[in-house]
């Protein structure tokens, strides 16, 4: 009797052991994430090079070195502004839900308090975190290209990354109001690109648009520089959008969590392909031309019309908001021209609108989602950030000066901000 | 006595649980096959922005924006078409080892039917397979670049993507009767690279050479638009060939897969590097000049040629190998000049004989592959693949049209296919 | 009593299970230490196209085919000298601490007796050694473009990656005489960056300026042919230097180790953005322009200067550090131009001057290192790589020439070293 319950002993414990053996051991998960959050970031710290080069390809080639000067610049902005006050105003609530601490981001207190309880290294989350927050100003330098002046460019970058986009992201992803809600907004289709969008809205309000860029209300066409390089940074965007969504599911530590991402690429990509093909089939059957710059853009609507619920649609229904998102893209093209807001890459339609739009249809796929929260969260977000961007812009109109004079604007961005020009290619 | 029975439990007890701690959990292997999948995914869907600037470097500036918008096409259709059709058709493979099912690809009963016991989250697999069949039509692209009509390219497109390449795929990747044969092809130097070549010889072959390519039957050189962009193409290539070949160990999830998923790395690299300089020295020798768009083409020979087998060779064996990969890619493209076949980047030398020999060539060093069945297996890929994609062009050719009129090509593929210029440079 | 005892060593297994499963497994910690060489090695390797694109940018349009050609051949030659000699001679150290042994690196034997407690696989770190190797020889390209011969430049990256580089690596990383010491140089401002820029001075001294670059000992602007590719290089450098830097903790298998990668990717991304705000701060106030070239090196600057400690910094201390990278390649640019040093790239400034000013000031936040022992060894090194090169530029300029005659560099690298012309653009 005693050996059958010795016996029992040993096998209840190795029993307990192959349970646990399956497992992934806590240590191990917080490696993964934290490492899930590292890779992710890198991969959305090339969509500054992304937004750059897109810029770059479709400005004219007098407003070149200025673009990189100016995407160069607002990335570096970002990364000093949330370290300096925005992360803390995010994330470090207070019971309000409407705003954090007016303080500086510090790792050192985490680092000697961490505990692998946290379930990630706190400078991998900021890391993570910092590279959304460029975004955002990313889609705005692209609007007001060729006409704004490089350093009021440059405040306005460090007061939306630093406390305007900060602010609203406090309210979903820092746990404040709109999180208690009940809002949804996965990887940010609103909280940063109607954010960045919105701010764009009202810069190219105040601005203006280009020296002769409509005639008699009529639009005329400004050769792009470099489709190749337009290209090209539509393509490295996609590639930094896996980071974007699947890094966004903030843990892959578990059976369930890595599932998820893998869903999470699966519809993130075939809603930019629905993108692309919606606008070449469109243009081609409207205009008879295949048009490539709408293509480019198409991928990026369908990205942004995704971004808020990357994980719950089924393929099927990931193309179709992917479609739509595309669609939305031309459509908003259109209206803005006829507004003559004058918007260089068509950052409005890609960031804000596809991206209200994907807004306010998770509820088709995810039951946690209701139709009037989606719709309240969006608008408080994109009303927010549009009369704020707008005061600052306007007080900076007034003051500063941000527009470059149309003499200024003939002779070019390159040779007048930065003394460089861009191309220099002799055959 | 009992005590001591008691303590060689406690003992035992405690061994098992060391020796388990040793080991990778289930779940922590689970998560780490599917991260390598996604890791290895992004890669390689970064090749897709290297070829096409590669091809936008190599054409004429007048057929830019039309390359453009067909490798983002392209991309975008084979997400598409593999959801659809392609997938299933590779991998629902039933007794026959001949084809698969004709049905779309859901996750949605793996989602609810996943396990641990699987070893990688099913959408990581999709999303990785998927991004191996958008590379097959990439190679397309390029060879048929500047007279080919963008939307009948899009048609064969969505049939190699959806069909023809998945139908191959399945024959050895999806357990089919190649598989079963022995036939051995690591990461798919035929199955991949050459049945993207076979496609591209067929196609090239229909369509006939550029206007003015051949001058009484001599060769006349046409201008690359941008060597820079050619080379960042090429670099960003290698770059994703790190996912494409160290992917293919399919696991990561153990000691021996880490292992060697690095040794693959480094023959990887050591193959590129070696046709890089292979083609570097035999241009300079021969002709006087050492030939940078060789140089470009000698790293894809490379990378193609140990495609097949990168995991085996010893690295002294991956240099040769990719040495030969690089002398082929120069023969071969005298080879298709003799010919008057106008494959406008190389990729039939690159992708198809590199590839071909590639393949043969795995019994060098992996004793489980022989001669008979590398040969068999690469004859009956590449020949199907030829003979069904050449009837698909005639008849594509003979009722809508594929390739555009003489006058269209003089005016160039951009303003007639897209109506952009792709370049607009003052300096 | 028996029962009691019983249930006593159950409880006692479990706890120990318990405690057990919290922590790494050996074997997963091992895939884990591996992946990180692997995934970091994937980002320095892209670096290689980072400093392609900067200089194919910064040169004028005339030698950018030549630079495509020498980037490609040098990052394959790296590859090929790092296997062949350069590896064993940096890790295979003698008891001299002096340099290591002139043999064949070979994983045969370590696959076969590879062990879980080796730690990591010996493909993978050769993979991110072999990198850094590349990067080395990255660097002296650019100061030395548009007047070099490809072929001598070839021959001297082959010494460089095989010897000279491996040498000094194996002083610090192969546990030589600088390591015993107590030198500390984390991921390399000087063993790598230095020692490139050391073996740069030399050969624009033994080469001298390009044909026309001073007139009457004053400067003559030379045009940069793309600002677009200049820029994208710089932000694919800053992408890569994540894995530059983080890689360099060389370990991710635990709580600890994942902390400080994190930490490292903070601190390397606040000093590049405190490097461009500096050099657009200061261009703008002394110069009343925005010097965009100048932020990108200024980015450049900063990353060189944290690289030695990445770590320890407080993100205040990192962004001070960033800040004079920055300053210093302002000053080391002026400090060029009046002694007549043709640095077409600025490549010394950024990786020379900035890389020993971050050797040295390592002790302000590491009190394991002492700057008198930084200082010996920051000179040892750069004094060593500067003789050495000088030695071998020299006896390969007597011997077989390195310089392009005036009349080839007026008709233009590319046509008279590769036939090719770079850029064949019409609008």
């Amino acid at each position: 009797m005693l050996k059958k319950v010795l016996s029992l002993a040993v096998i209840f414990s190795s029993l307990t052991i192959s349970t646990a053996f399956a497992e992934v051991a806590e240590e191990t998960a917080y490696i993964l994430n934290s490492f899930l959050f590292l890779v992710s970031g890198f991969l959305v710290m090339l969509m500054a090079l992304g937004f750059c080069l897109l810029e770059s390809g479709l400005v004219t080639s007098k407003s070149v070195s200025a673009i990189a000067a100016k995407n160069i610049g607002l990335y570096s902005i970002a990364g000093l502004m949330f370290w300096v006050v925005g992360y803390n105003l995010a994330y470090d609530m207070g019971a309000s839900g409407l705003i954090g601490s007016f303080t500086t981001w510090s790792d050192a207190y985490t680092a000697e308090t961490a505990s692998v309880s946290d379930g990630y290294a706190a400078t991998s989350d900021w890391f993570f975190q910092m590279v959304f927050c460029a975004t955002t100003v990313s889609i705005v330098s692209g609007t007001l290209a060729e006409r704004i002046k490089i350093w009021p460019f440059f405040l306005f970058a460090a007061i939306l990354t630093g406390f305007i986009y900060p602010i609203v992201m406090g309210w979903e992803w820092g746990a404040g109001w709109l999180d208690q809600l009940g809002f949804s907004d996965f990887a940010g289709s609103t909280l940063v690109h109607a954010t960045g969008g919105a701010a764009a809205l009202a810069g190219a309000i105040v601005l203006g648009p280009r020296y002769g860029r409509f005639d008699n209300g009529k639009l005329v066409p400004f050769a792009s520089s470099s489709i190749p390089l337009a290209t090209a940074g539509t393509f490295i965007l996609w590639f930094g959008w896996f980071g974007f969504n699947g890094g966004s599911q903030l843990a892959m530590g578990s059976f369930d969590d890595i599932n998820q991402i893998g869903a999470i690429y699966v519809n993130t990509n075939l809603a930019a392909a629905a993108g692309v093909m919606t606008c070449a089939g469109v243009t081609r059957l409207l205009r008879g031309k295949t048009d490539v710059v709408m293509m480019l853009n198409g991928a990026l609507g369908g990205l942004v019309a995704i971004t808020a619920e990357p994980l719950a649609p089924s393929p099927a229904l990931a193309i179709l908001i992917g479609a739509a998102g595309g669609a939305i893209v031309i459509i908003g093209t259109e209206i803005l021209n006829s507004l003559k807001i004058d918007d260089v890459v068509g950052a409005i339609p890609v960031h804000m609108f596809a991206g209200i739009f994907g807004t306010i249809v998770v509820p088709l796929s995810n039951s946690d989602a209701t139709f009037s929260i989606q719709l309240l969260g969006t608008l408080s977000i994109v009303v927010f950030v549009f009369v704020v961007s707008f005061i600052v812009w306007k007080i900076m109109s007034m003051t500063m000066g941000i527009r470059l004079s149309d003499e200024a604007q003939k002779e070019g961005t390159d040779i007048v901000e930065t003394g460089v020009i861009a191309y220099s290619i002799r055959d």
